[in-house]
């Protein structure tokens, strides 16, 4: 959990981040594989657009804790703890047993309660679907991730979804809250309380409930499966969506399929207070440390979390510069087509800002 | 449960098929909606092609059994379990309490354990996706859909994901044993191991062990996500995909999505004692009644019900009429984009077959 005594940080910075001593401290986990290159490359494109913030990086190599079990280094936790906000570049998960993914601890140790992935076509990068703009809103700590099982018998194994009223309710207010700060129209609860009538039930019921605080929010409700039909037929059916973990997990990467993958998409993770912004492709270790990754997914993140941290305009400059770059077409990383380098791609992102 | 004692009638049928005593008995559930009238257009089409089946149409509308639930008729179980084989058009949820969901009841009485979806893109009737081939085979008795749920506290859920050995390799075995019968390259088993890890874990070892006796198919394991992703990029990487209950519901779905919605695919539960094939669209109740109807999904359910019953040369011949009409474009109904009438559709591939 963040340090819950320690005064707030967002809001002062916020009112007075033109003098010198507003510059925000964030938390910077670099990450595996290609992650230093993609990280490197952020950093570079917000000094070249003035951002002010310093970047703390961090290293969460899992320390063995006194109970034998591997985690977060605690010099990482205090990190984020103090400075309420981090970006993170893709981790490799450990292999072997007593190792979680580093991925949910992280998500478990802040209680990111809510993960937001945009996925918008990206102009001039072809995919098969046009104009593709949807948000999708996963509850980020229960549901099938609780990470409770158990063998009954020899060969009989049950994993246990957890919905609680408590998380279904944030998750959903924040979708609402979401989806009328950023002027969109609809949220979608996407569900199967046709089969888990008691656990999914209670989420729709918890999202129902609130969107009758937000009466200026369209809102339905849709089964799982229809979504990813339709989805496949017609994504303009659909704007925000909010849903329990494992669908967000599903969905999420469909919709990225939808307009290039994970390497053009970014993610928030919100919590209660604070928030961790990160790609969500992996650690592409073929091509670690030879400037060919695509640095996108994480500076459209590092983007969102400027947004967060309420600097609007650095975030406008910046995502500006990187879609006219795309939009371009002719400093392309090697996955989106292109031949250019990592640093070339960055460098032209540079000039523009 | 098919009546486990009575004598297997799908192998001497096989055999003797040429005899008039070979007239093959088969269930019919015409469903609601527009159920009876693509089930009577089906029956239309098997009777041009002179197909040695004879009908034996029941209604499922539940009644009062004496423990007070609700369920499907007496007489209607004796039909199935008599005729091990089954065709169904769509069945309306019946809303309230004590009411489970037919489909469902269907599927867990006669232990229909595997459920097959083939999705093939149809020449001529375009969709973004081309020369799509893909088979999902859908574990369909447990899993997430076992139905077991609890509120703890109020306002704390669980709802219990069951996973077993026992069901976990019999539809392993089935997806291999489907991917060798059907010339098919590669069997994908789909899981979330690295967050149900136990439980999909167990599901992963089983395909795991029957891959190894299955030298011939390649075999491939890969998140749901991944799949997912993959699936809306680039179909062609798939072949025949295995796993548990949802995924197999949500992926189905979504495959359906890429070559044209539910009304075009078709469908079979397959068991020990018996098989249910059926159109997994809904009974469109807007349309019921008016000629409107699309028959090609429970058609298609029927001609894979025929070759199941080893029919195979009236299943290539109905196949061939309706691809070849659906093709032409001429005699299209209206979700296809055409103006034809159910009926109209229906006589051109009578006239075809
Ligand atoms: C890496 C994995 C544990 C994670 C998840 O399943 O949530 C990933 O797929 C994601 O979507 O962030
Ligand atoms: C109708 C519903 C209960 C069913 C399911 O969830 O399995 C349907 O979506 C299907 O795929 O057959």
């Amino acid at each position: 959990m963040f340090n819950q005594v320690s005064s707030p940080v967002v809001g002062p910075a916020i009112t007075t981040r033109n003098f010198a001593s507003d510059v925000r401290k964030i938390t910077l986990i670099p990450g595996d594989g290609i992650g230093p290159e993609i990280s490197a490359a952020v950093q570079k494109i917000f000094q070249a657009a003035n951002v002010p913030i310093e970047w703390e990086t961090v290293d969460v190599t899992p320390v063995r804790y006194p109970d034998g079990k591997f985690g977060i280094p605690p010099a990482a936790v205090a990190s984020v703890n103090r400075n309420k906000v981090g970006l993170k570049g893709p981790l490799m998960t450990p292999i072997g047993k007593g190792h979680r993914s580093l991925n949910l601890q992280l998500r478990k140790e802040f209680n990111l309660y809510a993960n937001v992935r945009p996925c918008r076509s990206l102009e001039g990068y072809k995919t098969l679907y046009d104009n593709v703009d949807v948000v999708t809103i996963r509850e980020n700590t229960e549901g099938e991730y609780s990470g409770i099982e158990h063998e009954i018998v020899d060969g009989v194994v049950q994993s246990i979804k957890l919905i609680t009223e408590e998380a279904s309710l944030r998750v959903a207010e924040y979708a609402f809250q979401y989806a009328k700060d950023n002027n969109r129209k609809k949220v979608t609860a996407v569900h199967k309380a046709n089969i888990m009538r008691m656990s999914d039930g209670l989420f729709l019921r918890c999202c129902r409930e609130t969107a009758e605080k937000f009466p200026e929010i369209q809102f339905e409700e849709k089964y799982l499966d229809t979504v990813c039909l339709n989805m496949v037929q017609n994504p303009h059916k659909y704007d925000c969506l909010v849903m329990p973990n494992l669908y967000g997990d599903i969905l999420s990467d469909m919709c990225a399929g939808l307009v290039g993958g994970l390497g053009l998409t970014p993610s928030g993770n919100m919590g209660l207070n604070g928030a961790l912004f990160e790609s969500v492709h992996g650690t592409a270790p073929d091509i670690a440390g030879k400037d060919l990754a695509n640095p996108t997914a994480l500076l459209l993140s590092a983007v969102m979390m400027l947004r967060h941290l309420k600097l609007n305009s650095h975030a406008d400059k910046i995502q500006a510069a990187c879609f006219s770059v795309i939009k371009e077409a002719k400093y392309l990383t090697g996955d989106l087509g292109g031949k250019a380098k990592c640093s070339e791609y960055t460098n032209e992102i540079c000039q523009r800002v």
